[in-house]
């Protein structure tokens, strides 16, 4: 039987270059080999997006740019997480048999911590109870569909641990496995992908280039990459450069080398290197932009494609509930 | 408009004689001047009851004990609360308004750490998310059908006072009075029932006197009543006679003051001081009972009045939940 993989993905802006080749590059290589599940966790989102036209937007949004780069709705599993609310009563149970202390020893909890003791305020200022106990709400989006795969960057492995140790304890408890042992799968080759300034590419750094500028604009916002002040015949150093670092994403081996070369051998100012990583970019970005805007006119499409995706997760979703409410004795 | 109170009834064993008179009646006493929303908390059980076959019954018991002293289900709300899923997704919404803190400051939580410490354990050993976000379902079981009123014991008043923050938090955020800001209502004369060791009766304590009991087997279990060794002709202080205690939370003022009197006159042993407490209580049992008996040999009728509450839950429940989704942006 094919393995199935799963991929949440939380809509918390505009999308941009690190997203693409981050996540939903490696996301949509999964169809290759696996049975797939893509969810647009929006309710995960309503942690920090308290706002509806923002939270509606970003939704639209990932939605329209996954299907832009290629997702296929046909044969795979896309679906809003908020459209199938057994997810949240599944929490619930799983919270259950989830030891607290997990979530006190939960990454993104205790960097919170960190932040608001070096700041001097109270640790737990802040923080709400969906941040705290949003590892259990993840392992139920994962638990629900069985997936045997959930690929995560390395600081996300542990949630994929704590979802293992949430279904061992409920399967020991009523003797049963009711839901497999879900594997992390951390990507060998992850692309750390700098953003203008050189720091991680992020929307907290403003430091963005977002996916689907207009020509004209995606230009003008590589042209704001920071470099150093070489003239333009000196030869320049490609492991220094933060051009050279995106352009480089978008290569392969060969011509990766042809273009180390040319940075080495001087001659090639700044202006230039940034014209050749925008010329290439925009080669690969022209269809998807063009694929984006046409979807993203169109919301009606855009929901029907999720209504399709609902049906066919609650097809999974509300039996399997079912079998497991009568195991804990609700039914 | 009738004001609304709601009453969660938390299904986690046989219920005894301080069941009935300290929750039972005073929450049957609400249909007097509310309209009344009872609900069978069966998934908060679940933070600690994790046997299936336990589950079922005492969710049966429970429904055929509220039926059997009266509980109307034509005109008020009964329900499980597992039949209305809205629930479980009104709480994830509700725990991103929820700051972590609140949950810290809970007094069961609070409770329980300090028996761990006690214990020379791990502050957090043995607690599961369950147990330290059920203050969030709690105020998702109010909040959903906009309880104006919730009788709760002393103890459970800060339950009510953090959903009226949660709720504020939530309305604020949004710019519309979604949620009516619940009152707690605490009795004035909650009874205290001591059971047959003189301790508050309680099963922890293994002490009660379960409500359905044959009238043999209820008439033995009252003889357990601990009593001091004075001979029947001496006079007894009913200040201090457990019995007595019992047997006046059955009383009305002049029955009362007649008892007092014959405990004082002496001339009556401990032998002749249970009988009348059994004679008393069994009268007021003996409806009850045969009540109980014919409903918990019904299950198919037993279940038809919870789909009946389901259906009207529901019915207040889904189109309340579409408005919130509206609102928060998942609509």
């Amino acid at each position: 039987m094919t393995k199935r993989a799963l991929t949440g993905i939380k809509p918390t802006g505009e999308p941009h270059l690190g997203n693409w080749l981050g996540a939903i590059q490696p996301a949509l290589e999964l169809a290759r080999d696996y049975e797939t599940f893509y969810f647009i966790a929006d309710y995960h989102a309503l942690t920090s997006v308290h706002s509806a036209e923002d939270l509606r937007r970003y939704v639209r949004d990932i939605t329209a740019t996954y299907l832009a780069f290629g997702l296929d709705p046909k044969n795979s599993f896309f679906y809003r997480q908020s459209d199938i609310p057994e997810i949240f009563e599944l929490a619930w149970i799983l919270s259950c048999f989830t030891p607290k202390g997990f979530m006190n020893r939960a990454h993104a909890y205790k960097d919170a911590v960190a932040k608001n003791e070096a700041a001097g305020k109270d640790s737990d200022d802040g923080i709400n109870m969906g941040l705290f106990g949003y590892p259990v709400l993840m392992a139920a989006d994962i638990l629900m569909f069985n997936a045997d795969v959930v690929p995560v960057g390395a600081d996300q492995k542990q949630h994929v641990e704590f979802a293992r140790d949430i279904a061992e304890r409920f399967n020991h408890n009523y003797g049963k496995v009711f839901f497999h042992l879900p594997e992390p799968r951390i990507s060998a080759t992850v692309k750390t992908v700098v953003g203008l300034d050189g720091r991680k590419m992020s929307k907290s750094y403003d430091n963005t280039i977002p996916l689907f500028l207009e020509e004209k604009a995606l230009q003008k916002r590589i042209n704001q990459v920071v470099t150093n002040s070489q003239a333009p015949e000196e030869p320049k150093d490609p492991g220094q450069s933060h051009i050279f670092a995106l352009h480089a994403l978008l290569l392969n081996a060969e011509e990766d080398k042809a273009l180390r070369e040319r940075y080495l051998a001087g001659g090639m100012g700044w202006g230039m290197a940034k014209k050749l990583f925008f010329e290439s970019l925009n080669e690969q970005l022209r269809g998807p932009r063009s694929e984006y805007n046409r979807l993203i006119a169109d919301a009606s499409y855009l929901d029907s494609i999720l209504a399709q995706g609902k049906d066919r997760a609650r097809a999974v979703a509300v039996p399997f509930l079912d079998e497991l409410r009568a195991a804990i004795g609700i039914r």
